[in-house]
């Protein structure tokens, strides 16, 4: 089983965007980490990072047939992209939503997510912890339907 | 006259994208139909279909000088793009809107378009039906001002 | 079958009523040309103008079992009447709304249809061609029911 | 080290309530399920589960000195109740706030949490999984905060 | 004379809870100021405490024919109990709201107050001095009524 | 069959709680009213009435599985209580809302109540006379569903 | 004694219209059994349903100075009727407001109704039955105040 | 010249209807009052009273090409009734907005007036004189756009 | 019997100031119609004309005792000034509320006023013709109530 | 130490304004009461009252560096006045707010101030007494401050 | 070519009001730059400051006829005042609108100009730099007209 | 010293774009300008130009490292995107915020900017000669910051 794990603008930043609020590990840390985590779920994961709406989509729809469920952290996007939910509603793809930060605790502008109403559910506030606990939901969620 | 006809995010998906919302036919069916309107109309037609906004702008600039309407389906971005309106506006492009579904008959953050104060006028909720009503409409609009 | 065709307060005035807006054909020039088509179509209309409220819902209950679909410009009621919805959707009749003017580029309180939510679909803004299209439009719907 | 599991209103029911919507396991299974992952994590576990909003208050002012963070789930008192949110603020508790179901998916008065805000995180929509997510996640913040 | 104090949810915390906030005194040391007050005036105090919204309208109803009139600081309930109202006004109970810290320059759920609008006044943002101004306007109020 | 009745905040405070508004009967009045109407309708009673919102939680708890319907007065709960319609649609506890005043006829904040979205139907405004209609038309709709 | 019974647009449609929501029972039988009601009574009934708010206005006037009291179902017209209001508060009708189904679990723009503050009180949901609970709390409530 | 003055729902009642709010004089004391005005201008008058929407329509319909200018009292109906204005500009019918009643010092539903933006003016608060101001009013206006 | 005649900010530009929307008459213009009227109904004016909210309270304040009633157009004010409302109902002075041009058709902020609600009534749209309306009201009301 | 009182527009009033709903105590005699209490707490004090907002920031401005702190009744302009608060944050005058009124249970436009989210705290509804309290609590703050 | 430079309440404290937010530069300051840059741009200067709304209303007046264009800081004003607003635009005077601060990044009440919608343009967040900004852009926008 | 220069989506349409709102100025006029006033400051310039939000976000990660400071008009992105607000602050980069018009006397959905609570300030309304101002701005606001 694939599992894909798409994120959103400005996350290719991580490591140096401001290390107070979003911690001082990079992506390419969490990805190592997920892996370790898959790797011992049995399940194989495949990464995607795109600074643009419209990459996000086209990954998305790449992802058709080929993944079982995915793991989406879409950024400031997840506020506003009706575009990305309904590509993943439009590829029927089941998925996790996961945010770095308590978005609860934020700007008004980031405590309203439109990706949600569509997720399986959410994370968010634990940092690159989220990133496992998200995987780990995703895959049962994914083997429980296929149960 | 060349009318362009422009699809946004998830179109591609047509024909396979929750079929009950919206229809069986796939993009290429709905442009062969158009094709054989605009022949019988003696107009010539130019596809585009991009995922991202970005793209979408750019098919409109491209445009300029070289078409005398649209067609527009710009999907989830109808209901926040006023980056593309200003492409149809700035162009002075007079477009018609279209959407497959009735968009006033589903989840509220669907039913406001940023593109229709700057349309000819709109169409929806016909399915594949809608994009001929759309051309000929067009048509009409810009044969009347050319008269 | 037979299509109905409901117009609702101030469309007898069309011809003289701000023409600028709504073009320069009376309503019985709309009726002429939809019996056109109609004809083409192998379908027979049947007509209703009324200024009141009242009188738009007595005829749609009167439609009850004569009529296969409808098309209905309600006018100014489009943006209030919930009674006429009930009418319509209380005796199951599938219509389109159609209204002259692209109602999303004028005054705030004509942006929003309490029709819209029970029709098939809606037209706006391409003066009497929309009812052209919208005839065309419930002709397919009931159709397709029905086949 | 010790932390304190809250659940609020209705949540005595579990197993029996709604079970399409919140899954077959009872209270006591999710207990048990906590217990064997507090005791791989080294700490220990106090449950509480009330009704009255009064209550809850009492049990996190009684666990002040005693425990070192949280997981709450507040049931419908987490859409309205300012008053646990000052108990915890009041008591310097850290907690992880978790929800059974995805509320961002259910009825509006659901989508806004009082204590998200006060919160380390959120977890919510992956049944009784959330719970072990959250204590892993406390666990973490905890020990980190120690370090 | 008898006059009520009542104190709602955490105030038992004071003197611990946020002290930057609250201040250093306890509710213990607040009761004793005010007792020597209400000496000075010639009343007497009757004292209570409760996290539950129930409990606190149970004490109201207890006072009812045993107090003139009352002191009242419901902590976060006065932002949203309709019910404590309803007690104070079903046992036509006049009274003063209270609270340490100025409620108008805190986050937006705690700027209204569903007592206020029952209340003879309101004194905010003095910490325990105003326990006292609250008392010497309860005895002020009830006096002149009395008179 | 047995039929719960169940009263909120304040309410046994009738008779002398702003008779004007509410009326001189007590609760036991409405009481013994309501058992000679049982008596007729062959069902029996079960009352409960409570200032918490925990313990009116804890009633419904109660009642699973021993009544087949409930009359419920929430009082000031109506408007806010979540926790205490999910504690009657957690145990599938068909029942009908009452209220002995208009509340549509008062102050905003009783205007809106959380329950009777849930309700079977709602009867305001009727005093006493109110809770015997009530009665009849939980009865009415449970002899319904059985039958 | 005369009561007055209208009622508003579609309720003619009773029986026929949505059945699964409205019920079977026609507004023929409705009239029956309240009849039958009001023999017991010793009161007299005069029904009116019309489509027109005008109409029913009319019928308001028609009843001044011959009917006591009303029992009032405005359907559609119930939200947005200020005229009816007017019309039955200008001819200082005491009535009832009564609708077969539950509008506060309906679409948000059935949850408010303009009668109801002029009302002496509201019935909803409990199909033909509430018909006749408003029958007999309007004669409740004329009497009262004629006693 | 001829002005009409068009007089909405519940207008026929005046005299009787809360006098306290709308005075003892009747519609026929207006009209007599306001002919001795018009004989002193110069002009002629044609009035209308009608509770229906519709048949207000009708009336303002009926004027064109024979009134030069209207005084408006559309009751009720001024505060929603968009295609009353629309009946009144698609006449290209100038007007003055005339109410018996201070319609600002009143509920809020009666605060807004949907004629107002399209009215020459608005008078309102000064019972039956206002009738003769508005009078005054259209004349002028009429006569000055002659001049 | 004397009336105050109280203009707000930039009244002073009358004449000069955007004379197409408030017309070629100077506020002296103004004054000396007024005075005429003044004459025919037996009362005596007084004039004050100020561009400072303070300025305008002190005037209103200066006529206590002396003013039988007050026509006010507090220009920009109008829409803000709860200061100059309470020197107005402060000192008990009855008042008509008169605009040069129909503010309900202007910009949204100009739609509200907040001295309509203290006054007699309003007038608006009619220019300079509209001061003689309010001083003719005005001393209507004022000799009813002394009548 | 030397304290300023600053009063608003309409104070001047204060004995013969509404006197049911602010008293029948002037300003002089308010005065004279604070400077007994002054006098007893071994402050001076310094008054003002104008009805000019200007003049009123003219005299927070004058009192730079001369007085320790204010005791604030800004009056009507309480609830708008963003350049007082300016003006009063701007010198760094530490202030206490007081209405003689309970803000809270009157008109909606009186219930939010401008100036409490800068105030030490706010007194209301206790009359002429407040000002006492006012008096206290600013020396109190003040001198909390400097020890 | 003289231009006008206004400012508002509280500038006259620059200098020494939170100069953290502020500057340390006077108002005299920002005078003598400006002149320097006047005189670059062969323009005469007229300042003015006041507290009061009325007299910068006053100031603007007296500007009719003598200046060209005015550079305006109407400090807290702004927000709020529709009075200045038409000072300028009834005297024809073109603006530009200044800030020292970002108001985009302060208080919700500062984000809001009622000024903004007449003004050339804005500028705000470059302290007393902004001011020669201004200068420029008026002296530009006044030559392009005459050119 | 570097500054960046990124302008957004449909920017490049400059010069033919409505000039009557944008002006004749293309983006090589504008950018021609400023590389005079750049050299005089003594800094170099680097331009973008994207209509894609991805790609102006993927300019200003690329901008890290290499700039001191930037001058952003992103055109209709401006008013959504919080990605693109991100990017700026994620990379820690001061920037001025430009417009060439007046957004505030635009349409309501131009009036609100996502970036402005982040920039350093703001200018709109100028045209190209904005830009100059916001060059000037930026390198005055990095190099008192360096100093």
């Amino acid at each position: 089983m694939k599992i894909g794990v798409l994120n959103g603008p400005n996350l290719n930043l991580l490591g140096t965007r401001e290390p107070k609020l979003y911690g001082r590990e990079t992506l390419a840390d969490i990805e190592r980490s997920m892996r370790d985590v898959a790797r011992s779920l049995g399940v194989s994961l495949e990464f995607a990072q795109h600074n643009s709406e419209g990459e996000l989509i086209d990954a998305v729809h790449a992802w058709k047939g080929r993944i079982a469920g995915a793991v989406v952290n879409a950024g400031a996007y997840s506020h506003s992209s009706l575009a990305l939910r309904d590509a993943l509603t439009g590829t029927s793809t089941p998925f996790v939503e996961i945010h770095l930060t308590n978005i609860y605790a934020r700007e008004p502008e980031r405590r309203r997510s439109m990706l949600a109403s569509a997720a399986v559910g959410l994370v968010c506030g634990f940092g690159a912890l989220g990133y496992e606990f998200a995987l780990r939901a995703i895959v049962a969620h994914v083997s429980k339907k296929d149960a």
